[in-house]
């Protein structure tokens, strides 16, 4: 399924999109509550972002903590996001949870599609580029760093913790792309879901990571950085030659063939066993 | 705050609902799961219904039960709702919940408005006749049967577990009314709502109860009709002598004072202390 829904309302191209976090599952419960507001709206923008929509309004679905203090700090995150993409919150509902429940958080995002067609990850066509908008790997390295108790380099923890949606990204390159989708699961898995929605094969020959990445991981850790995923950051298809509109990384192309191959300097790496995060749908 | 935003997207005015059902909070761990899946659909059929909206499309944020069973007939009934309501579910997402945790499920619904100016709780005027597009109380009185083991009679049970929103009703009357809203949490409360946020007073001086109501309880119980909630009938404000599109029993009016006086066969009533079921606000 498609990362977000496509509705023709008068005339208009309208983008729906909705995802929920889960306590335990998708946040742990110690995690700083503004990350975790800034989180659920941002997930929702890059969403929006893969669709090349202009963020209009949402709406959330609140389950109280019973702590003010806590509920204060998390709209206090949701609100930072929500004033920095321009998207309004405009209703939804709160609810009550029972003791010792696990909570959960829903927002849902509405948009408008600024190029048509909209942009989905089944266009891409044999030849094309596959591109990204920037490196990977950073909030997966972020995430390792926080689960082991250290706090830096900062760069690293804060692409996990406020991890920046391609908004405007997104809205200027949707006119220029086949095919196009937010990295959520890690690059492999993303850029097969690709080829498979298109019907060809891709072969991804570069795993771009960033300086700070590189510091601390060394190149050798590049495929983790592209199976981690939470990586926020655009992935889609353009024509040889293309002339995009923001920097891109070229990462592989697309071929006739089916399945996806890893070439790294020349030579061609057996894929790994896990190529992502693997979850249930989210449209 | 209101059951519903309005959105003006090109042109059109889009209506925006959601709302959550908690399991232990709005529906028991061993209801129906068929009727659990209608309910959450009703529920944000109303508030369409309330805006005078036709459903467009929905999306769902669905809470795995572990039993695949379950999850059949939760969606069995869901799909009937909207299959009846010509709503289709065009995405959302599916999340695991820790074991024992309670689930929830979250439908948010897109509709587009049939009138102009959408109706809101507003706009009521001193005057206005205050009407109710049926009878009340039929599902509390199906919810204190099912508490107490029984079963029938079915159009009372019926009333609770496969709830009717006035979506029809609600596109035919947008256009003659000055405020409508659905009655979720009881026609005393509801109707007072109006009265404030319209600025204006109201006497309710009649509460329509069904035959089956009347056979079983009385009208000694038409209190409780009118407190207990759950109605999904809807409550609206039109001018005195409009000839209404849809059959509506006139239930009060509008006077220029403030808050809410009941006078009942002649004679006024004082205000039970709860006027109806009191909960976190919905939009």
């Amino acid at each position: 399924m498609d990362d977000a829904a496509v509705l023709d309302i008068g005339g208009t191209q309208i983008v729906l999109t909705s995802d929920t976090l889960v306590e335990g599952v998708h946040y742990l419960p110690d995690d700083p509550p503004d990350t975790i507001g800034w989180k659920l709206a941002a997930v929702n923008l890059s969403d929006l972002a893969a669709k090349g929509a202009k963020p209009i309004a949402c709406l959330m679905n609140y389950a109280l903590s019973g702590d003010d203090g806590w509920d204060s700090a998390f709209l206090s995150g949701l609100r930072a996001a929500l004033e920095q993409f321009a998207m309004p919150l405009v209703g939804g509902d709160t609810v009550a949870m029972p003791r010792r429940s696990a909570r959960s958080f829903t927002l849902t995002a509405i948009g408008s599609a600024t190029a048509t067609p909209v942009p989905s990850r089944t266009g891409a066509r044999a030849g094309d580029v596959l591109y990204v908008t920037g490196p990977v790997g950073d909030s997966g390295a972020g995430l390792a760093l926080l689960r082991s108790g250290q706090s830096s380099p900062i760069a690293l923890i804060d692409a996990y913790r406020r991890p920046q949606p391609r908004v405007a990204e997104g809205k200027a390159l949707a006119a220029y792309v086949t095919a196009m989708m937010d990295i959520s699961d890690g690059l492999l898995i993303d850029a097969q879901r690709m080829a498979v929605a298109s019907g060809i094969g891709v072969t991804v020959d570069y795993i771009p990571v960033s300086d700070a990445f590189l510091a601390l991981r060394g190149r050798a850790a590049q495929i983790e950085a592209a199976t981690s995923g939470d990586d926020y950051e655009l992935l889609f298809a353009a024509p040889e030659g293309a002339v995009l509109p923001v920097p891109a990384i070229a990462v592989g192309r697309f071929d006739t063939g089916d399945g996806m191959r890893l070439v790294l300097d020349g030579q061609t790496v057996p894929l790994p066993k896990h190529i992502g995060y693997q979850h249930k749908g989210s449209t």
